[in-house]
């Protein structure tokens, strides 16, 4: 249980808005999948282990019910659900989330993610897409020093067949080693290989190949020399150089990287992944990840490729608040209307209507202060100004304006108020 | 379980914009309480049978925890857990919580509400304070023809002890029977007094009282005749003179009523409460509610006196659209980047992103659609606008420009589409 408090709330409402405003960009549709879900529907994703890692619960009916752990679930059970909605289809969601594991940095019980997916396009263009998109909203947002690690899961398991690991169950023991590698010391890592029967020869060209990680035309260049041996492989390969390509084109190429280590969920991807990192805040984890997931609308009874990104929310505060980049006003009102004395309080606050009529945001006295408490409340609120209304002045149609911050005050006339205290940043 | 499909996200985010401007404008800030609470901070508010009505449970170290049913006891806990915090407070939260009850017209086991409370201030200002946030929230809105009916629940309870009815247990179970007036017959009404021991003159008066549904000074002329025997009734009428006083002085008296038969939450309002109604859905119930609880936050370990007002997303929605004041612009994307042949697609591909760069929405064809199939899409996606790019074209620096409502097409220079396309309405 966490409280988001007004200056995170401030925070997140401005992140709120620059992210939406990208993702309208991109054409994406905002919507909102049920935040309860059928147990099911849970497990179809992540496997029934799942139930574990959530909150869920019987309801009164003994249906098995949970709290959704991401987006992503409940936007392909919806589109799964109507058929008669035309593909591709691009939708996103910005909502909160619950997983009931241990809080981590930057982790919690309930949290908020940003989500973006494409339904029904099995173009790498798509993937090129939604990974522009995830450039663009990062961008947007003022962070400058990230990566975005792509790889393809279809090329990677090529590789490993390539290797001679057959058997699928053993190269997804592989594929697990690989996505914990960046966790593990070194001789642990290949100890792990060994302890899958990798022999020296296997772990060396494994390991030359997760070490790829380069710039898109260097990488494709090295991943052309490899003697692939199967059209899957090519496939992969293909996939990777139109990605690359549609990104050129869109413009979104600098902070792109290929990446061979990248693996993300096992069993759930198959196609294109990528992972954005905060050069700035590695140990955050990624700031986004995503890919395609062409299985999954199939598990809800439509078969329909899909691919997609996401981000969360608390991640990428602690990643913009240390790049600076969140605009510093608090959620204090603009102006605070004070009473000199109790006669005019009548006058302050039909002044207090009149301004917020005008859209300005305005706060005034609702303890009966006197006027030394007012202002000591209106400072500490981290109010900019305040507007003193005293009998005498009143008789010239005239208030007293402050500007608290800079500690100077001067008569104006009322009617020019509005234009003394907007525009002013907070 | 709902999902909240594009069209309708496309409602609630302009409505929660407008929403959230005016609370700015009257100095509340924005908060988010924690969705999951404990069952016995849930209970507090309502009593223990409140469990019947809320989705709750046991998490791994068998505590019991539930969903928020509201926002004001997130709120409340939220500040009795900061004695640091300066009041008065005037926080505000927009967000979903749950009720697993039987779903009713405009209202949904999963449902939005907007809330605002102002906590530190015993004044009667401070509840116009409220009220008048709310009429500016549907006057904001659009919403035109609705009424605030306020009352006093110190006034109510003050007439209910002067009637006879001394005991706090039968005067509550009058106010009960108040409560569902309106969804009683008549003679029912009558009857439920009758079981209750009011005779018939008791009976008269009450309802005469109850009757009184007046604009605020014909209303409080009406209660000063009433020969008051109480200083909680005088002090309740005061506080009804004040509440009008100031609602005056920020010009919001219009859509005002002082109607009696107000009752709202037994046991948890204290003072001034008000029900707002759209006169042309009167069945929908009240789309605003709230008053004066200076009991609640005790409960919470900090004695702090509280007043606020609420409103549900759901039956606004269904007011709104009635009152057709919700802008009919969809989410679909401004422009549609059409390639006439497949040579052209990477030109269309950096002209999307060229348009996006200078911040207006735009889709292009994800499924290497022939020309005629990606103008059948945009067109029906809603998108107003098509560019077509075609090779001839492009050698001239030109573009073709389709308005697709108006089935018009003209060519035009690249660099003129942005000015072309854009401050259009979508």
């Amino acid at each position: 249980m966490r409280d988001i408090e007004a200056e995170e709330a401030g925070r997140r409402l401005w992140v709120n808005r620059k992210i939406l405003e990208v993702m309208e960009r991109y054409g994406f549709q905002l919507v909102e999948p049920s935040p309860i879900e059928s147990l099911e529907t849970l497990e179809a994703k992540c496997g029934p282990s799942i139930r574990e890692e959530i909150y869920w619960f019987e309801d009164k009916a003994r249906r098995k019910l949970g709290l959704r752990f991401d987006l992503t679930v409940g936007l392909a059970r919806m589109v799964a659900s109507r058929p008669d909605w035309a593909t591709p289809l691009k939708l996103c969601a910005l909502s909160n989330m619950w997983r009931y594991d241990e809080p981590q940095y930057g982790r919690y019980r309930c949290f908020y993610q940003w989500d973006a997916e494409i339904f029904g396009s099995p173009l790498p263009e798509a993937d090129a897409e939604v990974i522009a998109l995830s450039v663009d909203v990062l961008e947007n947002l003022g962070l400058k020093d990230f990566e975005v690690r792509i790889s393809n899961r279809r090329l990677v398991e090529a590789f490993l067949s390539q290797l001679g690991l057959e058997n699928q169950e053993k190269r997804e023991a592989v594929l697990r080693v690989i996505d914990k590698r960046g966790k593990l010391e070194e001789n642990r890592f290949t100890q792990e290989l060994e302890n899958l029967n990798l022999a020296a020869e296997q772990r060396n060209r494994l390991l030359d190949f997760i070490s790829i990680k380069k710039e898109p035309e260097a990488a494709l260049a090295v991943l052309a020399e490899t003697p692939w041996k199967s059209p899957e492989a090519e496939r992969g390969l293909e996939e990777l150089r139109r990605v690359v390509d549609s990104l050129k084109l869109l413009g979104k190429t600098a902070p792109c990287l290929l990446d061979m280590s990248v693996i993300r969920g096992i069993g759930y991807y198959d196609g294109v992944v990528f992972e954005i990192y905060d050069r700035m805040e590695a140990a955050l984890g990624a700031v986004v990840g995503g890919g395609r997931y062409d299985g999954l609308c199939r598990v809800y009874g439509r078969d329909l490729p899909a691919t997609g990104t996401a981000g969360g929310i608390e991640r990428l505060l602690i990643a913009l608040e240390k790049a600076g980049s969140i605009p510093s006003s608090t959620q204090a009102p603009q102006v605070f209307v004070a009473a000199a004395t109790s006669e005019v309080r009548g006058k302050a606050l039909e002044l207090a209507g009149w301004l917020r009529a005008q859209g300005i945001s305005v706060d005034y006295d609702l303890k009966n202060r006197p006027l030394k408490g007012q202002l000591e409340y209106a400072d500490a609120s981290g109010i900019p100004f305040a507007l003193v209304v005293g009998p005498r002045e009143l008789e010239k149609g005239l208030v007293r304006l402050r500007d608290l911050r800079k500690r100077m005050e001067a008569e104006v006339k009322i009617e020019e108020v509005p234009s003394k205290v907007s525009g002013v940043e907070g």
